[in-house]
């Protein structure tokens, strides 16, 4: 391994990212791309050229660029077109536009296939990657991030689909914008494409990151897996790891969901059972669960995380995975503090996506 | 006046912009934005800053640089939501991009206001404009330009809006993909930006464009605004200064006309009257003219000129101004050489907007 003078420093091996992407999948709140499929992406790469290395905020040299890549579109047209080397190509692009080479890569979001998304152009380039990402979770839109909450800015960013394609958002007025345009930029190339936005400096990740977050994502996927092996419950097991509550358990009755301006939006039925029979959840979703209601009243709300896992094996279940009969259960999770300030849920809080309701934190 | 080292060097006063403003109207065929919002955009700035200097593509130094600027949009929305100086904001945007200085800007259509466009960035940096365009008409589509038809790469083009927000295309892998994603871009911003291209060499301009169009388009602006004066016929006047035919003359019928996907589309029904009484016509649009029907049988088509004027005073009249009662001649003109080639008929023939007929020239 490359000397990084980490002392904390892991690798990104293939079974590592085994775990990574099941707990990502069930940080990911129903979204972030197909877990499953972003694994195996990643694994590809990382076979062919060896492990990733992951260096936490603290351990970042200070004159490190950190630039965020990440996945864009519909989770929905993800799976059925399946992203290549785009976030490759977009970190290129993003290089070539600023003059400034990375020196790290950073998931902007711990959710589903986004959260090893930046593993792909890492192990191409021999890049490390950061502990940390721009959610603590995933979210629907561009804009939420805790790097562009806490004052980083969103632009140049470049955006890259997989025929040749890639367009710079040089300036925007507001992030929000920012994902206005990429979003459009997004459906035009297929619903499917990559990103990279302008380095950070280590000062801006240490300030505006969520850190630890791959450390998280892989103890999860840890705890899961030898949860199986040794035939105990893997949702108690998630819950020993990550401190969270059990919202309802069933079996999934109705999803409707469509693929609309570049997003994969609809709501979940769940009807209960065993401890839950007899009562009934709703889930809204946005690529990613949005608000949970238990007979009609909300037990779970943005940004505090909603997460669907199977009920037998804890895997995680995301929204362009739902289906009528899957056995679920619900497991809520306070969301990251950088969220639940004044400014965090003024861009991801409940009226950031329409809820005329107020945010009340989930207690645990 | 800047030494140019040119002999036969005009400059685009505010009379002559007026001139331009009528003759670029006619070319426009019916498209390329309002004319007379672009003359009076045109003419605030240069009041206040002074002519703009001509020069003919021959007369450009051969080490020049040479930026097309122009708006894209819906015409219809062009006259509700007027542009500013986003044309400027967009060659400011592609000469940081590249690096390099613009020494001269080229009209990307002699129609409508795009005609002028180029002149509101000349007039506020002093640069002289190429007496010439990329296509010697109007046509709805960014790819539709004969540099990218004779192979002046159409990558990398900045697009900007009225609020700040600037969008570099960088690459893309056919001109087509540069309007699919300009046009949605511009969709967000509101259905109405402007664009610049990188640099164009002294020696691609002379290659690839339409010459002389700025002066044609003076020169019919002059001609009808002097039959005007002197109780001529103005129809007749311009089909002295260009040589076409009167394809049809009567009263507006009929007009549907929608705003979509970023084009103004639509149809357009005309009764006969005088030698025409009895007879009718249908033009389809998509911004532009491109298919004159009468009686049901073509008589005009893309890439050949189907332009509307105001059978009394030679007005052009666009399609966004099109309305029932209207009297209008409908005067057919050759499309350039350059776009009845093989290649030019690939990208801006009838079968490039739709139409299974083959293109046959108009006979003047």
């Amino acid at each position: 391994m490359r000397d990084y003078g980490s002392e904390n420093l892991w690798e990104v091996t293939e079974s590592a990212l085994e775990s990574i992407a099941i707990g990502a999948g069930i940080l990911g709140t129903g979204g972030g791309g197909n877990p499953y499929i972003g694994q195996l992406r990643a694994r590809q790469v990382i076979r062919e050229k060896g492990p990733v290395a992951v260096l936490s905020p603290e351990e970042l040299p200070d004159d490190a660029r950190v630039v965020c890549v990440g996945g864009i579109g519909a989770p929905t047209v993800g799976i059925e077109k399946v992203r290549d080397y785009q976030s490759y190509h977009a970190l290129r692009a993003i290089e070539d536009y600023t003059g400034e080479k990375a020196t790290a890569l950073i998931s902007n979001e711990i959710g589903g296939s986004n959260s090893v998304e930046p593993l792909i152009p890492a192990a191409m380039t021999g890049l490390p990657v950061v502990d940390a990402d721009g959610m603590g979770r995933a979210f629907p839109e561009f804009q939420m991030k805790t790097f562009f909450v806490y004052g980083v800015p969103c632009c140049p960013m470049a955006v890259a689909d997989e025929k040749g394609n890639s367009v710079v958002i040089r300036d925007t007025i507001n992030p929000q914008w920012a994902e206005r345009l990429a979003r459009s930029i997004t459906v035009q190339m297929g619903c499917v494409a990559c990103y990279a936005v302008a380095p950070m400096s280590a000062q801006q990740v240490r300030r505006t990151a969520v850190p630890n977050s791959l450390t998280l994502a892989r103890n999860l996927g840890d705890a899961v897996k030898q949860a199986r092996q040794e035939g105990r419950d893997p949702l108690s097991a998630i819950l020993e790891v990550c401190p969270g509550k059990e919202l309802f358990g069933g079996k999934v009755m109705d999803v409707d969901r469509r693929t609309a301006a570049g997003f994969a939006r609809g709501t979940l039925g769940i009807d209960g059972l065993d401890s839950w029979a007899g009562q009934k959840m709703e889930i809204e979703f946005q690529n990613e669960n949005l608000v949970a209601r238990r007979d009609g009243e909300i037990v779970c709300i943005v940004p505090d995380l909603i997460c669907a896992v199977g009920t037998d094996l804890g895997e995680p279940v995301t929204t362009e995975m739902m289906r009528y009969g899957l056995r679920v259960t619900i497991l809520g999770f306070p969301a990251p503090a950088l969220w639940t300030s004044d400014e965090g849920l003024a861009v991801a809080g409940p009226r950031a996506f329409g809820y005329d309701v107020d945010y009340v934190a989930l207690t645990v």
